[in-house]
């Protein structure tokens, strides 16, 4: 099946959600399911069916799918696996494309007959040509189009494509990438993966003009040949980042428990996903990073990294970090020293070889000149600016931040190289509050802003292995 | 000198302050001195002393040191560099035992200049007897007593001794262990170390009642051989945490420029520290890690880590982020999860095997049983148990983390096992609030509280190679 076709489960007009009962005093997942396509803005029709039938919020619950009096393009299952057989025939019969399945109970379990259901259950979706999301997960979030799983997802639409095989972790890429300001195109949780699976996503998201960046969270593939395939095709058409689970002996068999994937081992996988040219992270954390830095970062022309902050031991800190990730730090050049040097009135020059330690006490101007003149220098590729938020305390006072963060601002339009953007320390409630707001305006005017300069540095150092994969790679068509 | 001696050092009966300027419109660090101390609770005397005498804050400003009418114990000096050789004279005609400089211009400096000044004060200090802190840093921090570098540094005192080179990072440190629940016995920022360097505080710490934990920010020794014996007869009395800055080419360069430090390279120093049993760190998020893991863990009998918590996906990442961090995580035998299965009334047993998916829905006292069965198993030496925070998005509820918070506090009667408890997921204010609450109930209950699964791992594996070590090397002093 041609999986540009895919496209059309972003688009229903029409949703049936199974498994939704009229009490609301109980923990109800369909009336949850009803509630976060209202939320999300979902403009289609949503009909309720559950066995008891009744009404819930002014909707009519039908008994069964075949008593809706429209047709149904999409059905999300909440009901027990026993069921399911039996759903998607009344499916078959009403001419639903494809089904979502929340319900679990099939191949991840311990007992043998989940396996045999969920067997015979995707045997008769086969059959009808019905394509099956899950079992065992989440579903659908698209904001464009009003799909979601979660009553409070973000209606904003992003440019990242994700398929990730856990739900609950599925919630959490999306949490943390929106608290760092990075949004979503469509996100797929698909659990089991007993129909569609990772290679189909990749190919769907590798063509999808709204996805800028794709994004796995993998527990283990269904086709391993197809997937290596997929994947290296998806990556010259644009940057994937992987974040692969189950990665130890003990991962896989909490891998086996979850999704009843196969997870291949470490090494297997490192060396699958460097050959296919995927940028292999290895948290939550770290892809949000990765994201962040391939939609907000012009691509640097090399390593050398200017790190200009304030604090002569964060500076220390900050070099390490930045050599340990893979950057380099160059010594700046005398005459940009001097440069720095007559900015400053100053005496000294001895923080301005790189790191660059300055001085906000002067005011933003300054401070753009200063980040200017290091950022004209020839031997700098790229920016790394770094604010810590709670230590100034001789002060006490917000002036040193705001004074950093307003010369940041300004550098849109007098630096032409790469900038990243680090806001740390912030532990106190005051400091977090100055560093949010920071990172609002920030990544309103563009820029990618990490919570360390270490996370920072190895985010850049990935992005950049990535693209030089990918010269080598297109190369190799060209010639080839 | 003996170094238990230095115990003078922070318990000061009068203390100078000078570079005073009784202009309060401009930034004034002798001020924020007196002010510091103030809002610490010093006890003792405090005497302001700038050139041009005056008044602040109801204190008369003395013209020189000498005109003070009482004997003064410390002198903290904001002046500039040039005028510091006269400030000791007259500090050596007052009978003053030490001198911090916050001043700095020395050594740190390109101006070769800076290098004689600072030797020619250390001069005129070591004929007088007086010991320097310093130049160029904060200087020292002691709850008990009141001493401050900060307006706002915690007035609680606590388990850990801190000698940290830069003024900035010291302050880092205080503020990311401050939120973690880690307090101060006492902290020297100690820039240049012109006279009292890493290898006397370290055997002051060792000595030290009040310090159960010592840490180190250290960007380069200036007695190596005396450093290393020091260290290793340190480790040997508790353990001694060291962050290593300027571990790389540009690293050293910036720690020169910074604190004049001569850095010595990654290699050699990972071989110098794991040979004296240091525990090495490689930010200041991990030195809070694992100074918390020593305080608040009881050591762990071996490796193997039972992973409770909630969520498959959640599950995998935590088993590999245990076992890249070196724990073990076994498969918990056939009863155990047979006990589990009868608590939670559950067909199948699949996330039962390690790590552990617990259900929240049954109440605090159902997970309380679960926990202690998992506890009592002979294959387990330690709990790791995970609870995100912003996730509950189907339930839009606080419930499943308040049960999972009431379940641990209840632990401490019932499990005498080390237990590791991990809040994640804190994106939104709702849940970062939340979390802040958990933790300080767990911290004040005793509990170690980290923020990833990773970082808890990691910590607390290191903690076990440094009692792996100790136990070698005390063996040795017994046997030889």
């Amino acid at each position: 099946m041609d999986n540009s076709t895919l496209d059309y489960l972003f688009h229903p007009r029409s949703i049936a959600i199974a498994g939704v009962s009229p009490d609301q005093t109980k923990f109800n997942v369909g009336l949850r399911y009803m509630q976060s396509l209202f939320n999300s803005g979902f403009k289609g029709e949503v009909y309720p069916v559950g066995p008891g039938g009744g009404e819930i919020s002014g909707s009519r619950i039908y008994r069964s799918i075949r008593d809706i009096p429209d047709s149904v393009d999409y059905t999300i299952s909440a009901i027990p696996a026993r069921y399911t057989p039996h759903l998607v025939a009344d499916c078959a019969t009403k001419g639903v494309k494809a089904i979502h399945f929340f319900t679990a109970g099939f191949g991840e379990i311990e007992d043998e007959r989940g396996g045999q259901l969920e067997s015979a259950m995707l045997e008769i979706a086969r059959q009808s040509g019905i394509r099956i999301i899950g079992p065992n997960c989440m579903g659908l979030y698209c904001p464009r189009t009003g799909l979601s799983f979660g009553l409070d997802l973000p209606r904003r639409s992003g440019p990242v494509g994700l398929f990730a095989q856990s739900g609950v972790n599925s919630v959490i890429c999306i949490r943390e990438a929106t608290a760092r300001g990075v949004y979503f195109s469509k996100v797929v949780s698909y659990g089991n993966a007993g129909d569609l699976n990772e290679s189909d996503f990749l190919k769907y998201f590798a063509g999808d003009l709204e996805t800028k960046v794709i994004t796995a969270y993998i527990e283990g593939v269904r086709e391993g040949s197809r997937f290596a395939t997929a994947l290296r095709e998806a990556a010259k058409a644009k940057p994937v980042v992987v974040l692969k689970a189950g990665a130890t002996e003990a991962g896989t068999r909490a891998a086996v428990s979850h999704t009843s994937a196969i997870a291949g081992s470490n090494e297997i996988w490192r060396n699958l996903l460097r050959q296919a040219g995927a940028i292999q992270v290895n948290s939550i954390e770290e892809m949000v990073d990765v994201n962040l830095t391939l939609l907000s970062m012009p691509l640097p022309k090399g390593r050398n990294v200017a790190i200009i902050g304030q604090g002569g031991g964060p500076s220390v800190l900050a070099a390490d970090d930045c050599l340990n990730a893979g950057l380099a730090v160059p010594m700046l050049p005398v005459e940009v020293r001097q440069r720095l040097k007559d900015i400053y009135a100053s005496e000294t020059g001895s923080s301005f070889r790189n790191p660059v330690d300055l001085n906000p006490f002067l005011g933003s101007k300054t401070l753009v000149d200063a980040i200017r003149t290091v950022a004209d220098c020839g031997q700098v590729d790229l920016l790394i600016i770094h604010v810590p938020f709670d230590i100034w305390l001789f002060i006490n006072s917000e002036y040193p931040t705001g004074v950093f963060i307003e010369a940041i601002l300004h550098l849109n339009n007098v630096v032409s190289k790469p900038v990243g953007v680090v806001l740390y320390s912030q532990t106190t409630d005051e400091a977090r509050q100055l560093a949010s707001e920071a990172q609002s305006r920030l990544r309103e005017a563009g820029f990618a802003v990490y919570p360390s300069i270490g996370r920072a540095a190895s985010a850049i150092n990935k992005v950049i292995e990535y693209h030089e994969w990918r010269q080598k790679a297109t190369k190799g068509i060209a010639s080839g």
